[in-house]
């Protein structure tokens, strides 16, 4: 299969993103840095629960005879067991290994035959699958969709080479890629207790032990309807949608006894970390640092949202803090961003980083950018700093409007981070009341050395054959 | 209780201590660094073991009618279950909590009357129980030993206040240590993936939400002969002791069904990692690195031995390369030093340590200590450091043979970690055959800044109330 799931840190320059979600990268071109966390007034979205417990979202655009159909499964990596890492994203290649009605890789051409395109992601919080058709092969799909949330089969003979797959995966996408390897020892090293500091796609010591009967049993824990929520947007409505839905995926009994998801939570930081890798492959040096913040699943009220702004402010775009400072001043960067990872059903994160200019050295950089923040944390915002990055939020909201799987996607990380349709209908008006002293407030709260990781990318030059310790 | 049996990290300048073996600190005023990985020649050891699966070691010693009793189980902090961190060394005070003979605190006092003292201990992979007596009162410790082995009684009236006193036990020994945090933080942030990266007491926000159950569950789950190892050293002969070890241990059934001992293993390390932690208290800085290495139950032949003769080498008393440069010839260390930690079910480390000289940077001693390193994997070892070395490794063990507990704890931590009776055994011979190329073979392997982490204790000094940020 050709199925993108995985970590997507396409590369630092292309857009920073988080940990979380840097998990994802769709197929269809969503920028992944730009699906804002929660969203927008939107469209009338419709929600309902069938009887199995299957919530049902319909997000209507009826500009044209399409549907986007997701299914969103409530479990991620984050939900593994110990020695199981890769398991979540693993069985996500295996959906597509058929049923008793579908031959392996069926799925995909059957979609494909009737003009649609479909793929699949996995992240740490959830996994999902979705489908893009004309409207009149919605009961298709859903007719499919449903028959493997319960009828999958596996047998090794596809099991055993889609393993290999997925180490070929990652060694293209992470151990091929300096700055997706320094995010994962990043996240490893940062993470004392919590899952999150494991990679989506798993350690590749523990990919190749992975096998049939732990995805069939990580299948038959997680995947029934009550852990499941079908959105559906595009050219439909609720009543459309309600007698379909009922149709395929009511007649799936629920499953009984769920395990909670709560996960090892995490200890109190204590001491700055520093995380340092070089690789040959490296052209300019970059600096990194993610702080451990709440997510909005987790924050004090109305610190997610003013987390967005400060990220916005320090580093969204061109009139951003560190741009101005370190891009058009200092020229020591090449590149700046900072951005808040807020969709987490645990605790989220804020990131800044630099790519440094020709010439330029990570320690004058850091110096540079820890000079920017310090005066942040000093001065405070402006007036004018404060309506640029609201405004800049929620025109990036009302955009995501206009793509219906930007728009399903919003809801889907939503609802399976701990949030509500209503949080995500309103959070522009949430935003638009930010005030410059709440942003004050959650820099200084948060931007605490001692809870934050430093990552710094380098060129490994030649070394000396016999000095094995500086490497 | 006043149990001991926790991180030990008594200060790094009475005498540093790697992560596992600093989870350790005996009662009895075993200095821990000392207890030197395997063991000598020593005494005949006899060894048999009981139809219920239980190993029985005695190691005579008849210089006085005194008994060293010990219980040791399979079991440590790194077998716990997620979000149960602590829950290893909790059911370790929960032993003297009473059986239905034995009422609540009874044990020790018991063993006090009877002119003996006893204690117990736990560690990322053992638990172990010892009583110190005369001869004579061998059977009843036995007795009790064997007792409290399947019939503890558990009640909230005695759990819930023995969770206070485990957490105020971590506030002491811990939180109220700079040091120990430091340790904490840095084998929290070493280790990426394997629960040798948690601390053997807990994570806090895991140990309060410990309780009768978890403590029952753990208890029945590992405390069973069959997961047990019976080590008597003194006055006694095996002869003399299976008769009692089969009356009173012989009686418990195997318990069918244990999980295997498999832990999640490390990916690879590709970033050299640096935690800082500053703290008001501390008064000389303090620079640490721990590499991985493996353990003498992983390692290629021969290497754990070779790690042993490096580390002495390098940082073993004052003749030691580290303490040449550092403390005699620059002046920049007040104290230095490098340990093996190579008694481990999975991997061991190495590390170094110096302690700065009144007025000395960390920065200026990280880069002779580094030197040091350097100049030591260009050069190799002379044949006089090795001999040297070699002796006072195997003096060691020596010198341990004169205390029955020590004996008796280096067996069981040997047994406990993957190694034989023969294995300690053989020690010193093994140590004996280490080559001048095998210690430099071993150095150039593991001596990876990239497989480190470096760990640096700093003085946190009064800061601008504006600036939250440097900290």
């Amino acid at each position: 299969m050709m199925k993108m799931c995985m970590p997507g840190v396409a590369g630092i320059v292309a857009g920073f993103m988080g940990q979380r979600t840097a998990a994802v990268a769709i197929a269809t071109a969503v920028v992944v840095g730009t699906v804002s966390p929660g969203l927008a007034f939107g469209p009338k979205v419709g929600t309902a629960t069938l009887d199995n417990g299957m919530q049902v979202v319909v997000i209507p655009d009826h500009r044209a005879p399409v549907v986007t159909h997701m299914v969103w499964y409530r479990v991620g990596a984050a939900d593994e067991t110990p020695r199981k890492s890769g398991i979540a994203h693993f069985l996500e290649h295996l959906m597509f290994k058929g049923t008793k009605d579908v031959k392996p890789g069926e799925f995909s051409k059957i979609i494909s035959r009737n003009g649609g395109n479909d793929n699949a992601f996995t992240s740490l919080d959830y996994t999902a699958y979705f489908q893009r058709v004309a409207k009149d092969r919605l009961p298709l799909v859903m007719k499919l969709e449903a028959d493997r949330m319960t009828n999958l089969v596996l047998t090794d003979k596809e099991v055993l080479p889609e393993r290999d797959v997925v180490l070929e995966e990652r060694r293209s996408r992470t151990d091929n890629n300096p700055s997706a390897r320094l995010n994962e020892q990043m996240n490893a090293a940062f993470y004392l207790s919590h899952p999150y500091g494991k990679p989506v796609i798993g350690w590749p010591n523990e990919i190749r032990a992975l096998n049939r009967k732990d995805a069939f049993e990580f299948y038959r824990r997680y995947y029934a309807p009550n852990n499941a929520i079908l959105i559906v947007a595009g050219d439909v409505t609720l009543e459309e949608l309600m007698p379909l839905a009922q149709q395929h995926y009511g007649a799936i009994p629920a499953q009984p006894d769920f395990p909670e998801r709560i996960r090892p939570q995490e200890p109190r930081h204590e001491a700055a970390l520093r995380v340092t890798l070089k690789d040959p492959r490296v052209t300019s040096p970059i600096l990194q640092r993610i702080y451990l913040a709440p997510s909005y699943a987790t924050d004090q009220p109305g610190e997610a949202e003013a987390l967005d702004v400060l990220a916005e402010i320090l580093g969204g775009g061109t009139t951003s803090r560190l741009y101005d400072a370190l891009v058009v001043k200092q020229k020591s960067a090449a590149a700046v961003g900072s951005y808040f990872s807020g969709d987490a059903l645990d605790n989220g994160s804020l990131s800044v980083y630099a790519v440094a200019s020709q010439g330029q050295d990570v320690t004058g950089l850091e110096a540079e950018m820890d000079a920017v923040i310090a005066k942040f944390l000093k001065d405070g915002v402006t007036a004018e700093e404060l309506k640029r990055a609201k405004n800049s939020l929620i025109a990036e909201a009302v955009y995501a409007q206009d793509s219906q799987s930007r728009l399903a996607r919003i809801y889907g990380v939503a609802l399976t981070t701990g949030q509500t349709v209503q949080d995500v209908q309103q959070w522009p008006k949430r935003v638009e009341g930010v005030t410059a002293e709440k942003v004050l407030e959650v820099a200084r709260k948060y931007f605490s050395i001692e809870q934050s990781v430093t990552g710094i990318l380098l060129k490994r030059e030649k070394q000396p054959a016999s000095s094995g310790q500086k490497s």
